[in-house]
């Protein structure tokens, strides 16, 4: 096969069957095809699109450049698409432990304004995220779940590839989002997935419209495999909860778990969880409903918490939180009608909590407490939020810029779109 | 600037101005940004397209990027999109020299199916095509014509973004098409130009649409810089003339100048080199062309080829054809309807003719030579095509393959489609 002149049938908006799309990602996984040839291909995919037959073809391509895992057990898994204060995992990975599934959930690094749940993971002492097989198979059975850094093994073609989309510009491409997501829930061996697709200012999709495709294409793959899956579309163009920042927002998972929690997130929580094990136990979504809140408010999840921290050898009384902190006053007095979330997640970044090259190294102690959220009534004078610095200081100016008020208390929407 | 927003801007069909566009060029000529970025915005222009205003601007970009030279006298040139059999710089040369024109040709080397004509005049024994600036000059006031390697020194990151086009399937752009072209011309110094713009199933241009597309942009960039151009819009499925082949093609230029040629590219020759001439002496088309015709019939020209080959020490009489040669016979009779210029192009480079890469070695002495051509009547058993070979050796029924039949005599079509 010619490279080029693959790359041209895409560049001229025709499709490629799956013996092309293997050649092609198989000879830049062994380095045969140069990153150049494979940049131009990969904007051709983003300008002119894959059909779904494509779709399902390349994530089979990208599942099979690795290990796949399989297990006895009926695995869960969730996935987020990535937003500004996102715990999510966190939470629910305890939340599905108390309720007795079973889920490795392998996650990645942040990248950009938006977190990543292996480094909030490590802002925990001593958290081990890479276990030998043998300990994973044991706290499955034993303990129900286990927290993982993406290992290199499963689908190593994805990570290549995701690293040259990050540099060239083709990032935003609703099948190559996709195909990414499935090819390593596919590959770890997940029967029920539940997947929290963002969209608005602070996420990756802006539009409803490109969160329903994405849905529909993931539906597609997730059929072709025989997985069970739940989209649940939700809104972010605020941060999520109360607090942004790797340790901080550990800390943010202990308080909900302990009954203290913001409402927007709790909905959230209790969305994508339920959907979990209406699948898992064949129930009616309200009797999954009433279940999730039971073990939240037991403390049933908490101790799943703690129980899954200790089995990775975590020191959960030990989570790094930058000692230096200051507070931001508002310079006015109204309800906050919205907190940007993008700026936000680029000013907590800019503290030194994210990353903007993959390389580049992270404080996991700093971020910030939002203290005010929006519907809130501020006088001029109070305190908006709580900042946790490092060696990075931002002036309350950059601050002040993510808050919108108005004068009449207005009602912030709903955090959950839709489920597809 | 960010060079990824950059290659976003272009992904999502957005302009650039000419500030990021000097970024992008500039960066990528100094090997601060790299290939596989580059590649993904060629990508991304050539589905996208660029606007008029970007196509001038890129340009002059490409233009800057190099030395630009400049002459006392009007300099006239002449451009191909190329094609197979394409001598006709090696005739028109001396005609502009014979006629008074004063011309620095500055040409390439072949790649794929269609020749270039550094490789061709390489077959000339001892045949200079790198001279001292002082040398060029002294030829221009002497000889009136000088025939050069295309100058590493002359729009150098035209060259690295050609490599890299070639490779990547983004070379069918008709904006980086047109700014290859015309930043090259511009460089050099060039007021009068010729662009012979050849579509068709030999062609890098497949359609007249296309062709035509690029005619028009040639000129609004020619416009900006105060260049007189006429774009001859020529047909390129059949083989032009009846040689080809590196050594070949310069002993049919020889023939054609004694007074031996082929109609077709008869025709097309005087059309080039006399839009050059209207536009030199301010006269008529038909005033032009008679002249034309005039140093071609009194041998003029002829005279010059020979001063232009002798004045960079080529020696006419030592030109490489290859001594093996083997004859192919027609297996049916008929009239020829058509000879297909891609499958013979592709034929000769595999005789050793042309290169597939850009470092690859090539036959100077090997090609076909076509007895026969379309619209002619050929009997079973008389000879079609007469083959010089090398180390590589095709057999006759490739050669067969190319060959078109009719029951009755078509009329082929003229070479000449359009001038714009």
């Amino acid at each position: 096969m010619n490279v080029v002149k693959l790359i041209d049938k895409k560049r001229s908006g025709k499709a490629l069957n799956k013996q092309e799309l293997t050649y092609l990602v198989d000879g830049f996984v062994a380095g045969e095809i140069p990153d150049y040839q494979m940049s131009a291909f990969l904007m051709a995919v983003t300008i002119n699109g894959f059909s779904d037959r494509e779709v399902i073809a390349f994530t089979d391509v990208l599942v099979k450049s690795g290990k796949q895992l399989s297990f006895d057990e009926k695995m869960v898994d969730k996935h987020s698409t990535g937003g500004v204060g996102d715990k999510t995992t966190l939470i629910i990975a305890p939340i599905v432990a108390a309720l007795g599934m079973k889920m490795v959930k392998m996650s990645g690094r942040g990248l950009g304004h938006t977190g990543g749940t292996v480094d909030k993971l490590m802002a925990i002492q001593n958290m081990q995220l890479n276990l030998p097989e043998d300990k994973i198979k044991k706290s499955i059975s034993e303990i129900g779940v286990c927290l993982l850094q993406q290992s290199a093994e499963i689908a190593p073609a994805d990570k290549m590839l995701y690293q040259l989309r990050d540099v060239t510009a083709t990032t935003e491409s609703i099948p190559l989002i996709a195909s990414s997501i499935m090819c390593k829930k596919i590959a770890s061996g997940a029967k029920i997935i539940v997947i929290d697709i963002k969209v608005g200012k602070g996420a990756f999709l802006k539009t409803q419209k490109e969160g329903r495709a994405l849905a529909q294409l993931l539906q597609k793959i997730a059929k072709r495999y025989h997985i069970k899956l739940t989209c649940v579309l939700s809104r972010m163009d605020e941060p999520l909860g109360i607090n942004i920042g790797n340790g901080l927002e550990v800390m943010e998972s202990l308080s909900f778990l302990n009954g203290d929690y913001d409402d927007k997130l709790y909905d959230l929580v209790v969305a994508l969880s339920s959907h979990l094990l209406v699948d898992y136990q064949n129930i009616s979504h309200l009797e999954a409903q009433e279940q999730v809140k039971e073990v939240i408010s037991n403390k049933e999840a908490l101790n799943a918490f703690f129980a899954i921290i200790e089995n990775q050898e975590g020191r959960i009384k030990k989570v790094k939180i930058s000692r230096k902190n200051m507070v931001v006053k508002s310079v006015k007095s109204g309800y906050i009608k919205k907190i940007d979330a993008l700026q936000m997640g680029q000013l907590v970044q800019q503290l030194g909590a994210g990353r903007l090259k993959a390389n580049d190294k992270i404080d996991l102690g700093v971020g910030v407490v939002l203290l005010k959220k929006s519907g809130d009534y501020v006088k001029e004078g109070e305190t908006l939020l709580k900042v946790y610095y490092g060696k990075n200081k931002i002036s309350n100016s950059e601050f002040l810029k993510c808050y919108h008020f108005a004068n009449n208390k207005t009602q912030p929407p709903k955090s959950i779109i839709a489920i597809i």
